[in-house]
């Protein structure tokens, strides 16, 4: 069966390669749906055959053991580490030693944070240590420390109804997790809210979907006009209690010490591997995820499975000896944490080729089971990424949901190019996200071949096709 | 509706007082399964009382309210600290104003063990700090730690199997989580096993159902004729890692810092209340859950639901009214951490009462939505104990399981008195079980309303039956 394949798809690359290289009249598919399909069940075999090697044949587990490998003994990536250097040193190596094309560094100016020591604990009404995650980006305290009453808002509409409270203290939001899009407006803004009406320091309530005492770090954004006050997160269970102590009519002190200190910038790389288009080199279909990490936790989840998913899949498509037409480009993006530093530079660098590029590709939402693909684009590329996702029916992932995006692709996608990610466990992702969970121990073999062998049949056939997807 | 249950029972009241005072000649149950369902139908409308009155009446969340105002307020109770004995003084005068009767104090010698500074960082391959908890009674480390080679072994067996590498080493066991029960003889003997064959010190992963990188901390036992040496929880995600890295032929150096120390034991106390029994006085139900917890997070789970909604199951009888033949007596034990000290010390000093023990109870497993009963005991009483289940109906908790066990009741258990403990979400309760996530955000109102409604049907029931629970 494998053989009869193999001969297949070698006959289809030979016709392919015969048939030269060349730049269709209009590079966007015109074709109508009926003639997708068509051309989309060309590509049964093809599917089948990457879904084989990734999920039962010589490539299985291959993905998960080259992550944890790189996991274990590189360790967490924050943005101006060392970490981060040595990763994308190894990164480079790994791909050259995949024989991948092209494979270079794009250098990129990203910010250098650190942590440094910090403490929180509750004085009164009594004694307790309590966990906190400085956020990135944040200043650091006087070395004594900021101590002050709290106040507890739920909401920043609360803190505007009591900001009389706040002038001198620490505020604590202590809001719901509804989802992360809309939660983390808290983290990301909690200290410029609270610095407007004048608190020395604001603690936020991790933005977590579950907790067992874990603090989330993240990153948060100062404003030019409004001054900059220390931030971090503290756990669900202490933002919790803290209403609580509040409600029963408790002063609350906190002392908060946080030795974050910012670096001046240093210069960091934008991993690029490809294979190389046969037919319209020019022409990109980018598959990627980030390679920088924060520094808790090891950086398995948030991105190593993307970032190793991403690379899995030019490894599966070199495997089985197929070139599509179009090239594919993997990017292992560098500081997403702060913002897809990396990527802006990349978008900054390749907009000029904007309308070569035919889909934007990201693994950054967990690479469990996925339940199916993520899109964003026109209804017509809506329809011709329905066809393809039914080539991965024997793994049971053939949904297309709305969404798609991703901080890395995000350039992309508001210029109309279409966008794809996986769609998966969320409650799961932000479980562990940015904190010390994670790590190798959320990530599981089998969950990372099928995440593989879809991200690489989507990869292949968006790039293989004749025509470019349809934009709006 | 409410107004005319309240004028039955106090004509049962009545008539049980008018009865007055007599010792059965033969006082456990000898009636047919026949009479017995014909008594237990009887309370029906007691059951639907005590229901209606802890989920939907006044006392509806009273035993979450009682407990968060305590948890938040006191904190952790660790044997031997302060809080402890705070704890211990505030649930005496709140069962004092509760109002129930022969509230004392029972002195107990308990162990005092503090963990101090901890900490464990692997040196070797790449620097990590890990989350360690140290267990229990471990003697700390030199001031400098101990900085050593790990053997990395997943059972008892390997260690066996390996135990000529052992020697100097300090040793780590991964060993998988099988159940509580299982897995935490790893937890109990790992550093006995290490040292006999001549480790350092033992590492031993959290027994925990779920991780984010939470170690859970527990008791140990050192071994007379064995070599005493520091031992400690790691995280479930830390073990893994480490016999990943074990196996890719790394050596893995940790250095081990533990400040732990064992100071003179201290004097404390089990907790007691009483309704006392209107009929048979001397004979005792006994309600119970233990106040002390660990030093990490803050004993709402371990045990501060079981102890509250002991206390709930009282005071829902006293707001009724009402008063069982027989006594039901509430304890609050402490010192349950270190090995049931403080139940060792009741069973002692009341074992001479044994034979008028109808059923010992005990929660210590989670107040989350009961799915039954756990009992120990004969077939005779397992059928009684079915039949008042059945009272349960409309709270669909009417299930008797095997079990009943609790380290607190198990003395009594071992010398033939039934026992019954709630039936509850084990996942739920060993992913928080001695971490710093045993907070109130575990707990929740409306679980601890039912749970409390069925312990109070079930303490009820048996302490009003005419005849004792049959033993074997």
């Amino acid at each position: 069966m494998k053989f009869l394949l193999f001969t297949l798809f070698g006959i289809v690359q030979f016709l392919s390669l015969a048939s030269g290289k060349s730049i269709p009249k209009n590079k966007f598919s015109h074709k109508s749906l009926k003639e997708m399909k068509e051309e989309i069940a060309g590509y049964e075999d093809v599917a089948e055959s990457l879904i084989n090697l990734a999920v039962y044949g010589k490539a299985k587990n291959r993905s998960y053991e080259r992550l944890s490998y790189f996991i274990d003994t590189v360790g967490p990536r924050l943005s101006g580490s060392k970490n981060l250097d040595r990763a994308i040193e190894i990164m480079y190596k790994n791909l050259q030693q995949n024989g991948l094309d092209s494979v270079h560094l794009e250098p990129v100016k990203i910010p250098h944070w650190e942590r440094g020591e910090e403490s929180a604990v509750m004085l009164v009404p009594r004694l307790h240590k309590m966990a906190i995650l400085g956020l990135g980006s944040s200043i650091g305290t006087p070395p004594e420390g900021i101590t002050a009453e709290v106040l507890v808002v739920t909401s920043f509409d609360e803190l505007q109804r009591r900001s009389p409270e706040a002038k001198g203290k620490i505020v604590v939001f202590n809001q719901p997790f509804v989802s992360y899009a809309i939660t983390v407006q808290y983290r990301t803004h909690g200290a410029v809210e609270a610095a407007k009406v004048g608190a020395l320091a604001s603690l936020i309530r991790s933005v977590a979907s579950f907790s067992v005492y874990s603090p989330h770090t993240g990153n948060q954004e100062y404003q030019d006009d409004v001054p900059k006050i220390p931030t971090a997160c503290i756990t669900v269970e202490d933002a919790e209690m803290l209403t609580r102590l509040a409600s029963y009519g408790k002063t609350i002190v906190i002392q908060l010490k946080m030795g974050a200190k910012t670096y001046p910038d240093t210069v960091s790389f934008n991993t690029v591997a490809e294979i190389t288009g046969d037919k319209y080199p020019d022409q990109i279909v980018l598959v990627s995820g980030h390679l920088d990490s924060w520094d808790v936790g090891q950086g398995a989840l948030d991105d190593g499975g993307g970032s190793f998913i991403s690379w899995e899949a030019l490894s599966l498509i070199k495997d089985l000896g197929l070139r599509p037409k179009r090239t594919l480009r993997l990017v292992l993006w560098t500081a997403e944490e702060q913002g897809g530093i990396g990527a802006l530079q990349y978008y900054r660098l390749h907009k000029g080729n904007i309308s070569n590029y035919s889909l934007v590709m990201e693994s950054d939402a967990g690479t469990f089971l996925p339940t199916g693909l993520q899109f964003s684009g026109s209804e017509r590329a809506r329809d011709i990424m329905k066809e393809i996702m039914g080539l991965l029916k024997h793994l049971n992932v053939t949904k297309v949901f709305t969404g798609g995006e991703g901080t890395d692709i995000n350039f992309w996608i508001q210029a109309g190019v279409p966008g794809a990610s996986l769609s998966n466990d969320l409650f799961k992702y932000f479980t562990f996200h940015h904190t010390y969970g994670d790590t190798m121990t959320v990530m599981n073999p089998k969950q990372m071949n099928v995440a593989a062998a879809v991200w690489s049949v989507v990869a292949y056939v968006v790039a293989d096709l004749e025509e470019m997807l349809p934009r709006t």
